[in-house]
């Protein structure tokens, strides 16, 4: 171990390195290939087509009618009406057939007079060409339809065969080979669950890659998981870059005594770029082996995710004759300041919220590996290089994600967190399809903070009044007195300690925290939870210094659980519910109440008040019932 | 023929209909099927998904190093450097790969000097946790993932299969099934090409309706072409709603002599709408047979477009628990008047473009038939029943059919129409891919007025002076005294009568046009090519009265050449190009010279000069030479 280490070449910007690509690979379109026009829709056309039909081809009526020759109705007037001989000088037309020889002209039906079987009557003459599509009216044959790379759309499709092009040519979709490394990653194909062993994971970068991939008008095919061998991998680049446009290898691309893509690439072939100030995706490597871009793709889930999307899908835009894809951008507004390092570019993920006339965006974790940092996001914020970082308030472009029409749509939540706000998202996309809720834990004060500066739409809070047992109402008089606000009573929920399944440790109270060998894991300040528990500590007498493990703080009841079930901890304090989830022992402590603080300019907006009729409908109560803990008598009631 | 006839129901507004269409058929969601987590990219899930596994699952080294237990480290420091024992006290981890039992921090390995085999030296503690990803981080098993109706992007799948959910159960896709019917309708399949007979036509609605019900999240059946028996259509839909989940009929919903398809539908169930204020799409149909949708869309293909987006794709989004679809939209400036009908709300296609600061968005062909009017269009202004029209530049809100930054990459061509406009469009996308152009055929002096009006980038032009022989120039001087432009030649080209082959009446000269029994087609007011022909018949001292057909006016050459090959007429007067494509004879009357008109402000921007340096190319000028009737010495020189 620790033998040979890696380092980065000198490390190049994202745009550098974007070019070095480009212009490495960038100067070939893809082959064409012949394909009829319904399968054409999302391809790219190799050349220009042009119609070989006309539409129409022949003089078509455009309304149920009689075709004349507008010649002969000249003079017709409601005092001299013209009469006309029928299949003679007069011929019955339904819309879109052609006009017999010898007429130009369509009169609509509701305008003629049938006198007998031979005649009819017109009170108003016809001018020439009235009511008829003229032959080539929609398309001329010979004229040009479409440019070459144009992008075909359904809408392309009835041009194509209108104009008689059955069959067009296309470029073929870029064929990219996905080769999956590692040998801490277990596939999971095949198998309808699977236990890991500790040090495992399951491998599903390649997979994402594959997707994204298609998304980006090519194809994929993903070899089976390879471990770290150099020489295997090698081989495996080797025998991919013969039938593929672009390979991609995945992990193993940092600067580490276990990463093998490096030491592979070099072996067949030339290392253009590895090492990006960029984040995340810094460890990424670009080579070129047979003349084919291989690409080292970072192992972490969002690194991977951004190395893709700035590197490799402007290549395969560039392979099928496209403009780089751009998302669509907004202003957004930061809802605290969002620190970033100096000489990196940085992607920030965010949730981005309409609150009030106001877009803004909050910052989702920073991790490279965590994978729902960009599944939950909205939208990502660019922080170039240059850039420390961005203020608080200051409105700044972010790429979005989701249509802003969506983003629209959802209520923003942000405080404390309860799980009954994850059942509450999804009864209201089954009660109210159109809406969405979207919640980010930052503790009960943070709640309130948040609805004072305007940044929500509702806040969870929990907030003790020690003085006289009272919950939230409190702190909404003294730290929010001048602003209208609503309360809501979702619900009565048991708060307790969460101990390992057989409660090894025998603890049987909040005094237990402070006993030898007990190591606790505690809640961020500023969270209901821990006022709770500072609450009792004074009670009882007893010095956080005391505790074991009180300094080492997480965000939400399911993670103080896993913190418990994973034995970094002994014991903490939370919900039942989170207890109950990892099959851990749970001592209740005391039951309180969990409200949803709105801001009265919200309140009576629709959207608001749909998530009220979700909160009071029998299911969502049953459903909340199911979790254990909780307590739904009062469910839906205004308190403020 | 013209027996029975069926009439509208009472029409309804397009908002009346689409909440019929939803209150009768948008209350049941689409049962579930279970799929692997990459096939579910696309799909919208049928339940909430919760974890199975954490992720990780374990506590993991976030950097190579040494893990330690941090209380280990206390009171390490430069000047007393602590010692600590591998494989006792210090475990050599590579990032992602489990701690070892007993620890809980990770020092970087840039951070540890090798003392011997056996020993390590750091001079810095660790806290703990610092360089870990704790167990959970990312995922906590039994969280919710997902809440139902999401829709599932390739992101979701990394998450899925980190989480172990392997599998997952999402809507099916709805089933549509889509019949075409008429007479005058063939079939492409199957055929390399096709010989229409006067009268008929390509059926290709069914195929746009089928992929946009892909789009829609749908899969579709198209059955085969059915001729106008109203019997074998009732047959088609009473076995096509056993298993679909919607079908459409396609054709025969108006209310003319030969619609079927009302008949078919009342033999079969209940009609629910036939016909609504909207235009393209009047002619709808909505019916229920055995509690199942039956649409019938109208025949046109911009009528059964508009039809399936604003009534079909809604249901088809109900049915899949998504909120309705909706396009980006962008405010823009009409270029000039739109009019339109009290009490119909009218979808508009229009051209968009960014021509300097200003979003210009100019109206396509209005005709329902005209497929092209929508494979051009860059965006719909909807104008609402209450309004009469659209004033010119009065900012108006479009929906966008292509993404802002496409249109912002288009250059805008408005003026008179050359065959090497489609040239250089297409050669454009070959030599910069990234730019496209967009033409509108308003003719010469139409261009100039859109240069004045600033709605334009370029405007092709060839306006004669009749005093000095020159092109262009003294027309700029007059119209746009006040205007810094530039004028770059594009082609001469040859300008003549284009004749049937064979040149049936004998046609020698401008002369010829005055002869009994021939029947001419002129082109529009203000375009070059009617100046050039006025100037001809003033200077042969012809009277426009004395000519047949002079008052019957088409846009572009290849319509005038369509017209005399449909027969319409017997000569105009055209560019050669268009008669050779059509196969027409020519008899030159003038060699004319064509130029590009640019304002000084857009002539220096990035994207006219390489649209100059195309015009340059050698590839252009030879495919230029190769359509026949152009000179290219000349081109791409500036004039002004």
């Amino acid at each position: 171990m620790c033998t040979k280490r890696n380092i980065y070449l000198q490390m190049k910007s994202l745009e550098e390195a974007r070019r070095i690509v480009l212009d490495s690979f960038g100067d070939r379109l893809m082959p064409a290939e012949i394909v009829t026009a319904p399968e054409a829709v999302g391809r790219v056309l190799a050349e220009p087509v042009a119609a070989r039909l006309s539409s129409p081809h022949f003089h078509a009526a455009a309304m149920d009618g009689i075709a004349v020759k507008a010649q002969t109705t000249f003079g017709a007037h409601p005092s001299r009406p013209k009469t006309l001989q029928i299949d003679r000088d007069a011929f019955f037309v339904n819309t879109g057939r052609v006009l017999p020889a010898g007429t130009d002209a369509v009169i609509m039906i509701e305008q003629v007079q049938r006198l007998d079987d031979r005649r009819i009557q017109i009170e108003a003459p016809a001018f020439p060409w009235q009511h008829v599509r003229k032959m080539g009216e929609d398309i001329v044959a010979t004229e040009m339809l479409f440019a070459r790379q144009h992008l075909v759309t359904p809408y392309c499709v009835g041009a194509l065969l209108a104009a008689g092009r059955f069959e067009v040519k296309v470029l073929r979709r870029p064929r990219v080979v996905i080769i999956p490394t590692g040998s801490e990653l277990v596939e999971w194909h095949g198998k309808p669950q699977v236990d890991l062993r500790p040090g495992q994971a399951i491998e599903s970068n390649a997979y994402v890659l594959g997707k994204l991939t298609e998304t980006a008008g090519g194809s994929y095919e993903r070899l089976s998981l390879l471990g770290d061998e150099v020489g295997r991998i090698a081989d495996a680049i080797r025998k991919a870059v013969r039938d593929a446009d672009l390979v991609m290898l995945v992990g193993g691309s940092s600067a580490g005594s276990e990463d093998f893509a490096r030491g592979a690439m070099e072996q067949q072939g030339e290392i253009l770029v590895h090492g990006i100030t960029m984040m995340p995706g810094k460890p990424t490597i670009v080579s070129r082996v047979e003349g084919k871009p291989v690409f080292g793709m970072p192992g972490y889930p969002v690194s991977t995710i951004m190395a893709f999307e700035q590197l490799v899908q402007p290549l395969l835009a560039r392979m099928l004759g496209q403009p780089p894809f751009q998302r669509p951008t907004a202003q957004v507004l930061p809802t605290r300041k969002i620190a970033s390092k100096l000489g990196v570019e940085e992607f920030v993920r965010v949730k981005i919220g309409q609150v009030g006339r106001r877009l803004v965006a909050t910052a989702l974790p920073r991790g490279a590996g965590q994978i729902t940092s960009i599944t939950e996001a909205d939208g990502i914020i660019r922080v170039p290089a240059h850039v420390e970082g961005l203020a608080e308030g200051q409105p700044v472009t972010a790429e979005l994600l989701r249509p802003l029409a969506a983003i629209n749509q959802t209520l923003v939540a942000v405080g404390s967190h309860d799980n009954t706000l994850d059942l509450l998202a999804d009864e209201l996309r089954a009660q109210a399809a159109h809406l969405s809720l979207s919640s980010s834990h930052v503790g009960s004060m943070g709640g309130l903070m948040a609805v004072k500066r305007g940044v929500c739409h509702l806040a969870g809070t929990h907030l003790l009044d020690e003085a006289d047992g009272s919950y939230n109402v409190t702190y909404i008089r003294k730290l929010l007195p001048d602003l209208p606000v609503r309360l809501v009573h979702l619900v009565m929920r048991d708060q307790g300690l969460i101990v390992p399944a057989g409660n090894p440790k025998g603890i049987r109270g909040i005094e237990d925290l402070a006993r030898n060998g007990v190591v606790m894991i505690n809640r961020q300040g500023g969270s209901g939870t821990r006022i709770l528990l500072d609450y009792r500590l004074k009670q009882l007498d007893i010095p956080p210094e005391r505790i074991a493990g009180y300094g080492n703080e997480e965000f939400t009841h399911m993670a103080v659980a896993a913190a418990i079930t994973s034995g970094a901890a002994d014991v903490g304090l939370g919900i039942q519910a989170a207890a109950r989830a990892l099959g851990l022992d749970f001592i209740p402590v005391v039951t309180e109440q969990y409200d949803l603080l709105i801001p009265e300019v919200h309140f009576e907006t629709a959207a608001v008040q749909e998530l009220l009729t979700v909160i009071r409908s029998e299911r969502f109560k049953t459903r909340v019932a199911d979790l254990g803990g909780y307590h739904t008598e009062r469910t839906g009631e205004v308190l403020l």
